[in-house]
């Protein structure tokens, strides 16, 4: 079975809003199993509408609508839907009273224009919506399947799961597809490649895609069975080679992102945490703090921006300064047993380097960062060459931080 | 003029991949007058394809493909094309003698599927690709245009605003479309609303468009007009009144977002920078440090997420915390002195506050923030209640404090 969603609304052809139903549907239909061939967005134009429709009806089993389902004159989709079919419009009487019962309810009379939202296709259903005045609806034409729906988000969402996905569930016929994605930071995307392509290239289900991000690779593994189990079971067959050829670079198979894998095993453990920062400039903390619950492992954290910060809130000597320069691994090491210092905490991290633009030099160019660990779980280094502008030099930076700590607290090699 | 763009190729409609080319070819249309009426994804299927094509034709004067140019059996844009256009498809053996001589100058031969991407429509012009094999090619069909062009972006977008953007120009008449964006930090959307309606409804070129999101709001004002000169004028009629309507609120109107309106503000002073973080813990301090140059005015910065640290490095004093709670409008004026003494800066901000989902109580709910100013431009404070979650109540804060800091650096009431 294959699937066409119509994103319908002159708006979501302005730069000022864009559609984001269409991609929500594409993932809730693969989950099923039911590909999607094509997307449309198309404006409120009676004459658009009815040519997409029509091609969708060509090209797809499964049809889905969102949005020219409202009162005005604007809202078009169900009179174009109808002509595409070649059916024609029936007023369900019943649901323009159920309306005006509900318009009575907060003290209004029911516009008349609103009574056109009761118009279903012919030998169509109408779905009431809970959380608006217009109704989903669904037809079956010649073996295909037509769905309309409302746009708002809010109100689209739930009719689908509720109402339609139940009964395209049964159509596809219990296929179902779920995606596992692993997580990789500090390995660069062609070393994971390397590493990993000799075992997913064995696998035709699941299919293996690889995501690389500033400082972090995601390789999705998608699997297609009759069932949940069935599905699970197929991932787990290819995640478990994975793991073998990347031993312990995996940092969460279960969506949580970096900071929070890093923040649980600090919290698990009842170590508390000290920041130095100088390039990153407070994105490590505030990375670290993002998900609820950060004071029960972030002690305090220092942006020292300026040497002499890193001389008085850290006790960095400044002669060392002078000598090694603020971006060097004495320095670097030196931050860290500062604040962890003067935190009184049980781990110091640090990272200072050359974000740029401009700060560089031939033996410090641009992105050259180091990062250091000191305290209860012993010291450690690392210089990095990271490429990219500022901002991604900053973004790397505090994966790479993470991903330090990371392995320090599972007692994982640093190299 | 109307136009339709297509973005091709399965990889778009799964859920690793997005299209972004069709939505800036949106922007640069608009910009030249001619509005979107549809858009489609489409997998690489010859039949879905070709339907495509067809209905495009129909609905718009200008189609744009792009992608689907490669060489690989996967690669059916010129076919369909072709087939929904009722042409036949010509091979330029010039551009496949130039296409050979280029793989022979990396020291390699030209795979013989490669002589396809010399292919074009009958009647049509290929325009070679300086970034890739694929070149892009245009045909005129019945009066309507049909431009093809390669999928990735960095070769797209210079060979259309190169070749075709020029062209569609001339055919568009001279209209062009500019847009100004007026931002504003520290009110609430429909605060602004009420300020800003009774002007810009009074105008229907340039129209004006509202989008508020955490801490900001911004009024996109859209002129249309012959040309460049009588479009920014008709959009100064407008922001003249809005800025007498909104005195000292709007605080970028050239694309500057507000750290760097901040950034620029201190360095042009010459003014050096403490601040002192809780609830937001070094995401005020990443924000200001995001642009180059942030060494010119940021001194450094304090996250005393636990008491033990504003006492510590602030030397905020323990009994104050301990009758005053952590969040409070004492503890952060001495948040923001502290940081100013111990930096040595000649100013100091401040923010503690309740970012939530726990901590709340009844009179200080989450949501409760106190940002404070100390230093050569007076001291300040304000009591926020901000609406929404921990990431939200966090990224109000910092706009928040960006504000009170710019409105003190120019001397505005923090009214």
């Amino acid at each position: 079975m294959k699937a066409e969603i119509l994103a319908l609304g002159s708006e979501l052809l302005t730069p000022l809003r864009q559609d984001t139903n269409a991609l929500w549907l594409t993932d809730r239909l693969l989950e099923i199993g039911i590909e999607t061939v094509a997307r449309q967005t198309i404006a409120d134009d009676r004459d658009a509408l009815v040519r997409g429709f029509r091609v969708a009806l060509q090209r797809a089993d499964v049809v889905i609508a969102t949005g020219g389902l409202g009162p005005t004159e604007d809202d078009l989709t169900r009179e174009a839907a109808a002509e595409a079919a070649g059916r024609g419009l029936r007023r369900d009487e019943a649901y323009v009273e159920f309306l005006r019962d509900r318009f009575a309810g907060f003290g209004r009379v029911m516009p008349e224009v609103n009574a056109k939202q009761g118009d279903v296709i012919e030998g169509g259903t109408l779905v009431k919506n809970p959380r608006g005045t217009a109704p989903a609806q669904w037809v079956e034409l010649d073996g295909r399947l037509l769905f309309l729906l409302p746009g708002p988000p809010h109100e689209m969402k739930p009719l689908f799961e509720g109402e339609f996905l139940p009964l395209l569930r049964a159509r596809a016929g219990q296929r179902v597809v779920k995606t596992r994605v692993l997580r990789i930071a500090g390995m660069g995307e062609s070393d994971v490649e390397q590493k990993a392509a000799p075992v997913y290239t064995r696998f035709a289900n699941p299919r293996t895609t690889i995501l690389g991000a500033a400082g972090q690779v995601e390789l999705h593994l998608v699997a297609e069975a009759a069932d949940d189990a069935a599905a699970e079971a197929l991932i787990e067959s290819l995640a478990a080679p994975l793991r073998e050829a990347l031993p312990g670079r995996i940092y969460s198979e279960d969506g949580r992102e970096l900071p929070a894998v890093v923040a649980d095993l600090l919290a698990e453990r009842g170590l508390k945490l000290a920041v130095a920062e100088s390039c990153t400039a407070g994105m490590l903390c505030a990375a670290l703090s993002d998900a609820p619950g950060a004071s029960r492992f972030l002690e305090r954290g220092f942006v020292t921006y300026s040497n002499a910060a890193k001389v008085d809130e850290l006790g960095v000597d400044a002669a060392l300064i002078e000598a090694r320069g603020a971006v060097s691994e004495e320095v670097a090491r030196a931050m860290a047993r500062g604040a962890l210092r003067v935190a009184g905490a049980d781990l110091g991290v640090a990272v200072t380097g050359v974000a740029g633009p401009d700060g560089g030099s031939a033996d410090k160019p641009v992105g050259s960062v180091h990062l250091a660990i000191a305290g209860a779980l012993g010291e450690h280094h690392r210089l990095a060459r990271f490429p990219g502008d500022r901002s991604r030099v900053r973004t790397q930076s505090v994966r790479l931080a993470l991903e330090l700590l990371r392995r320090a607290l599972l007692g994982l090699s640093q190299g």
